[in-house]
């Protein structure tokens, strides 16, 4: 990764957006694409890419690296469709939530041409969206996973692993597709799923008057973007469902603690979420 | 509420303590009594009483006002064996965060002396606990409840008020006591209850090196005082099973628009939980 390096960013918006932010605030060389012409001229007026457009063939066929901050499925029809633009070289990464069904689809795309395309997730984000919030403040103490395949090289690791290092993100990891997917059924979409259902079991309104910070910080990511995450619930439905399915089953054990009045119990349940909880915390 | 008012805290927990910082540092004569001599010195030291004892019969024969900021049913207890050394006119409350099973309790423990129990609940608070805590920042947007019977005055409410504006607090609702117990079930232990069951739901500990934010959020409260909690809960038992059964309820609907990939219900409840959320912003 040096600062000769053409990176292109496919879809400038809320992550697209910061990585090409910070890329260029270091130095690098960036361009953008976006459907949006809005976003790409906000973009440019920014400092945020030195070069951008809604399409442009030379745009990328000029890239050394490519992010796409895409939907998954969107950036998988983006590719089948433009495969045969990148350069002979080129390195390909994304942002999505979920992997195995994203890589494997793409990696038969590109099985045959002289790219490679390696998958990586950034674990950050916001309630809003759009290149206009685009920061690079959120990477840092954020956790940035990479899931390399069998068809990967140990360059495009070495590669990701820089990158993540220069946007400052606070860990890096490597994961294989099918434990990140277990592993974000968990940590990320049942934490959704949680919310959401928080929300759609109750509809008092005059609840906001009566509320403390655990409600508010326990539902703030029951805002959210409808299309994005249905498509990510049902590329990962399976972990999803298994995760929820033992998430009832602790929540059944608690409720039948209360129904049994059994302190001892409950109490225990609660010394376990305090201890495993205690991991979390992040390093001041 | 003038200045020469003197205030007694049973207590000096977090609560407690912040509410002995705030009027102290108001200019009001606050004393303070707690099991724990500990506690005792701190806040002698730091100003955060004038005086203070583990126990003191004339501290409380003193008192125009005392605030309880001990556990429900240890309050109930203290009142049972110190009501005789009220002083008449002397209005009493709590910060419990129940209210029905302790307001009936102790307003039968006082009716026949010239005394006024009048509870109120502050929705505020922090994953730590002690007196060394104390702090009157956290009553700033925070919510204060008062949950008067038809046994209490106009007087004792106008008080409360006049109290919690003192002490910053962003809103003053009042509640009959039972629905301030069906709020609380929903608002405050089922989003806790999610939380410890969340925790006890996985046991993986390398999980902290792949979760973003979002997770964070909604387990910070998964650090509980289980001695406090389990009594909480079972105070407010059946309001709590009802709420956690309404949870599952919508659990269970969104885990059926998985199975049957049914994308626009799921969508939906996305929406709503999108647009319930928003409610329930900080005013900035």
């Amino acid at each position: 990764m040096n600062k000769d390096t053409q990176f292109l960013i496919v879809g400038l918006g809320l992550m697209g957006g910061s990585y090409a932010y910070a890329l260029s605030k270091r130095g690098y060389h960036v361009a953008g694409i976006d459907i949006n012409q809005d976003s790409i001229d906000y973009a440019l007026a920014n400092g945020i890419i030195e070069k951008g457009a809604c399409f442009d063939a030379d745009l990328i066929r000029e890239a050394d690296v490519i992010f796409f901050g895409l939907y998954p499925n969107t950036m998988v029809a983006w590719i089948e469709e433009n495969r045969n633009l990148f350069k002979a070289g080129c390195l390909i990464s994304d942002v999505s939530g979920v992997k195995c069904r994203v890589v494997d689809r793409v990696q038969e795309l590109l099985k045959d041409l002289p790219v490679e395309f390696i998958a990586s997730h950034p674990m950050a984000g916001k309630e809003v969206s759009g290149v206009k919030y685009a920061n690079d403040q959120m990477f840092q103490q954020a956790n940035f996973i990479i899931t390399p395949t069998d068809k990967n090289t140990v360059t495009a690791v070495s590669f990701l692993k820089e990158f993540a290092k220069e946007l400052n993100f606070a860990n890096i990891s490597i994961l294989a597709p099918k434990k990140h997917d277990e592993m974000i059924g968990y940590v990320s979409q049942l934490t959704h799923v949680i919310a959401i259902s928080l929300m759609n079991a109750n509809d008092n309104p005059d609840l906001v008057n009566y509320t403390g910070d655990s409600f508010r910080d326990l539902t703030r990511i029951a805002r959210i973007n409808e299309h994005l995450w249905t498509e990510l619930f049902f590329l990962n439905k399976d972990n999803l469902i298994r995760e929820i399915d033992d998430f009832e089953t602790a929540l059944q054990a608690l409720k039948q603690t209360l129904l049994d009045e059994d302190s001892d119990t409950l109490k225990q349940m609660m010394i376990i979420s305090t201890q495993r909880r205690s991991r979390f915390d992040k390093k001041k």
